[in-house]
């Protein structure tokens, strides 16, 4: 007797093909099969007729709490919003950031996104809020040389933060050393993050060549692009998660491919803030790792990876070339991103987490049309029916089941107010 | 005794102001009271609160038949992506154009948009589909001279078309001469059009400078561009609608606002044709009327005109300016839009047409953030409540009264089937 059955969805593999009625079982939170048919019986049988059944969105870049600050500083250019952002944040207690992960992860959970990696300050909130609410994420705690600890002081907490969450909540919680930038933080300091890391086993999740202004303060201090810097101290590998991306050299594009770094790739929050577009296409020629994120709601607007799909679609046909293929966009937000987190998901097949999305597809704006086109240019969050982690159901019939809506709504809107009465 | 009050919602008015608590009285299809309060009795109350009351988005470019093309040429630039579509096109029946308008109308109600400028072939179909379904509509029987009749049958038909529909369905249906382009249409033949628009008092709808590949040949071929072509015939004033506007020079927005000529900006089309980028934030800044529309759905996606205002607002701040602000979006979208149509619309105050959307503002996506930014950056077309033109209520509370929602969905996947199916 298994746990669960899925069938008569459209299944969405993203790795082996789409199945036209098919089934999906699951044991233990694992898939244990993708296929036509099966005499398994489980203890819950959901009926997807109608819908896609999809591995969950992973959402490769982001910094969940800062829904609180949604709609903050508005149609300012880079510098000026970050100011802005960063003096609201200076208000954020321990209490707003809980509000905020709350807020996010009830729109994550809610618009099919199954785990995310974030990169924050009071993450033990954050942690708590996914432990509580049964998603999966790759906690980074953020570290800015010179802002609060001393250096020695800031390595430490977040050698203690690591120990404390890596593995926990049945492993649904991972964590990674989360460096804010190679100009906010000295070679010297990264370098004993990078050591650090390797002690623990962990990854490594950081900002890289998001303006045009890293990276000429970067030629000018060290004489090289944040990549080569990062390079040159061992932190490119497939354990990092390098986000934005934005002014890379086809030299760095090489080298992030061939120390197989993950890339963030994050367009709506790049737009908004008017700092460039990263050269995803050529990325993803050469074969890098490609991920999506949403970034920070501040700059986003939505934790909503679909929304990211499309903006990615959006961003790179208007330079001219094709664009990216709907299928392509889906990999970059599945098997992409839990490649990035380095979790065994982001693709339906027996032996993987149980983080599974059901869509519906019978709504209008995704009539006619090929279904990976459907899907990626179609669906938007609201379609959205039932959110599955390690076999867990979070939302059923766009009900969430381990949140309670109005209650958070409530706990955002008087954080943010605490926020604002102070100014 | 008035026909309609809604009360208690947050009254967006874009000319005047915001109400909070405030209340609208509609009789006979006219706003008559905007306020905190009223007196007024009226046969029907709608309760709006937790609501944002606004008037209705205008669609200001689109081609409403086009849903059924939806997803049948992604990826493709500009020139093959026409070639796909036209041959497409070729095997639509009358049949199937009024299965796409079903589909397109029934999108744009659960929208919130209230009316639209169409531009297509087998108009009379759009057209019956407007007057059954009670949108409004400006239509347009699009001309490519050469294709199918002789100019004068051409110009002859179009007369007639205009002569039936031209205030049609109680004045919702109004109709423009629609020569789809410069290039396309001569300037013989464009200055006949303008002649016998000016001779039936109606507007023109045309696409303008879509492409650079236009401007290089309207160079070569006239020793001038596009807009100064037009303005060459007189075919520039403020009954004329010129979508797309994209490859334009500082003399080209200097005459686009001296001749009041409304300008329609499609950016998600743009972006997916990867065409360019029209000038917006510099037309705004000269004060030309700037509306914004969807363009086709074989292009754009979807016909949803909040997607729109967000395109909007991400290509222009991608481009590294502080982009155009939400309450400008908001306005573009509503009044803008209804300026370029010629309705009495897009603004809520006394002796205006009803045309009024209510906007579920309380869902999570909103929270916190100022008005205008929620309402741009957090609302989608999923979070319309009730969609009201001329005083009647075509959809109330997420349902559309006027049609049968899975009845269009399967005669559209039909239409669509029958194309595919003629390959």
């Amino acid at each position: 007797m298994a746990d669960l059955i899925i069938k008569r969805g459209h299944v969405i593999t993203i790795n082996g093909g789409v199945i036209d009625n098919g089934v999906i079982v699951v044991d233990n939170g694992i898939i244990t099969h993708v296929g036509k048919d099966t005499k398994e019986k489980a203890d819950r049988v959901i009926d997807a007729k109608g819908c896609a059944v999809l591995p969950g969105l992973v959402n490769a870049h982001t910094h969940v709490s800062m829904t609180l600050l949604r709609g903050a500083a508005d149609n300012f250019p880079f510098k000026e919003w970050l100011d802005k952002i960063q003096q609201a944040e200076m208000k954020l207690t321990p209490r707003c950031v809980r509000a905020g992960a709350y807020l996010g992860v009830l729109e994550m959970i809610k618009s099919g996104t199954t785990a995310f990696a974030d990169m924050y300050f009071h993450m033990d909130e954050v942690a708590e809020v996914v432990r509580e609410t049964g998603i999966r994420a790759s906690l980074g705690y953020g570290m800015i040389e010179g802002m609060n600890e001393e250096p020695e002081v800031k390595l430490k907490n977040r050698a203690e933060f690591n120990l404390k969450w890596n593995g926990a909540a049945t492993s649904r919680i991972s964590t990674m050393y989360a460096p804010h930038s190679p100009l906010s933080c000295s070679k010297e300091f990264l370098l004993r993050v990078k050591e650090q890391a390797a002690r623990d086993g962990t990854g490594i999740h950081i900002h890289v060549l998001e303006t045009e202004d890293e990276l000429g303060s970067m030629k000018e201090k060290y004489g090289m692009c944040s990549v080569n810097l990062l390079d040159s101290i061992g932190m490119l590998d497939s354990r990092t998660i390098a986000a934005h991306c934005i002014w890379l050299s086809d030299g760095d594009i090489e080298l992030l491919k061939n120390r197989n770094v993950n890339v963030a790739h994050c367009p709506t929050s790049n737009m908004a803030l008017g700092v460039g577009t990263a050269p995803v296409p050529k990325m993803l020629d050469k074969g890098v790792n490609v991920a999506l994120g949403t970034d920070g709601a501040a700059s986003s607007g939505s934790l909503d990876m679909w929304n990211e799909m499309r903006a990615a679609s959006a961003i790179h046909k208007s330079k001219g070339n094709n664009g990216i293929t709907p299928r392509k966009l889906l990999e970059m937000a599945t098997v992409n991103g839990a490649k990035a987190l380095d979790i065994n998901a982001g693709v339906l097949k027996p032996g993987c987490c149980a983080d599974i999305i059901i869509v519906d597809t019978g709504k209008l704006q995704l009539v006619p049309g090929d279904i990976y086109s459907a899907l990626v240019y179609g669906v938007s969050g609201f379609d959205v029916r039932t959110t599955i982690v390690d076999g867990k159901i979070l939302m059923e019939d766009y009900e969430v089941k381990v949140l309670e809506e109005e209650k958070v709504i409530e706990g955002a809107r008087k954080a943010a107010l605490k926020i604002d009465g102070d100014n």
